[in-house]
């Protein structure tokens, strides 16, 4: 499958061992770490780390999180992580979506991120800038 | 707070510094693993663990996840992980909820889970049988 | 066993499913972390929290790591982490050992911390202060 | 710098944002899951991997870690993972070394492994016959 068609950002990655827990499959959480890696390299591509953006005094932090799980990823399982970033009022809202390479749906999620500047909620217009050429409508 | 009057089940934790990030807050992905905790000490105390299920093919596995994340846990914060438990057709809800000793919302969560028995999904009796006194309404 | 003869500071501890792998042992990544843990609990008694110490600039960090591995903990398993401190040099060492609480050896490991104080090595003059009548010979 | 030259394996890697703790660089623990990681793809490369090699009773552990930290990782930062490995009687040592890209030690590691076959400790003469023509002296 052509991810990159209906997807903003694709990073390819491989489970590793320590990402399984005693059922042989990748623990619940770290599906979310998968994720969050996801962010910060997309963030980067555009230009925005998130150690210069915690330099600024911006700290992105996370205010609602849904997932759906389909198929568990298992050892030496390479996937492919997707995301597309829409703008929700004063929130962004990342789909963050997982999937094998033959297009099996490994999991499912919509990101809610807020942003704070000196731990204060803020509209966030330095992160709009930043992705303003990147945002989709949900 | 009483959480033991609204909640089936109360674990007080106390948050490890290797679950800070570089924010100096806990990684969104770690309250995943204080909610798997608490459910499997909750599972264990109605007399049902984890392992036991594993060894006789059980495997419970998250399909739905939702969290809001109200309050960001520091260095050395003391927490409440509350747990109620309903039944959904053939899949259990968990309700899970954390605060601070002084009632502060920390992440509101509801969990559903699916039982695997040697891989294929079921009605989870055996589950249902241990639980049954402790469903609630959802 | 009574750990507190041999030991300055004993933490019990059970293992949380989430710290296993595949083989349904606890990863050996994560016995670093309980005795990070276990460290930081020893300090914070002592009267000195890791945060604080990072506030006023101070960051011990890890120089040199040994562990011999005895047992696997495995699910459910409780345990007592066990620690020594001493002073070599300009240097903590750490004697960290985990037992079952039948006394069989889990982990051995000796931890060697240096001090950073606005990044720069020091002879961490200010831990010595608060930790002195703790300190033993190894 | 050239570490394939020194080297039986080298992977190239780069910090994830959630392995960083509140100090900002990358936490002790983690730098034995870039290790196990480097040694299960290594294994691989020399075609067994470990989770064929748990499904057939055979379970490599660590039984003695050594590690020298030099000059910890930051966020954004690349590393190369590098891999030698030897014998030791019925036991396995992985040198394992971490550098930047300049040739910067971040830390120096040995790493022993014991092999389990259905729980008990053998000569590992399965993994001996898949890494013969890797062996080095040490």
């Amino acid at each position: 499958m052509n991810f990159s068609e209906s997807y903003t950002f694709v990073l390819e990655m491989t489970v590793r061992d320590y990402e399984l827990d005693y059922q042989g499959i990748v623990n619940n959480a770290n599906y979310l770490h998968y994720m969050e890696h996801t962010r910060h390299e997309f963030c980067a591509s555009a230009g925005l780390t998130f150690a210069q953006m915690h330099e600024r005094g911006i700290d992105p932090v996370l205010s609602h999180v849904e997932i759906d799980y389909f198929h568990p990823l298992r050892s030496d399982d390479r996937f492919f992580s997707c995301l597309k970033i829409a703008r929700r009022g004063p929130r962004f809202i990342f789909i963050q979506d997982l999937y094998l390479a033959d297009g099996t749906p490994v999991v499912k999620a919509r990101i809610t991120v807020a942003c704070l500047e000196n731990g204060r909620l803020t509209r966030g217009d330095v992160l709009f800038d930043a992705f303003s050429k990147y945002l989709t409508e949900v």
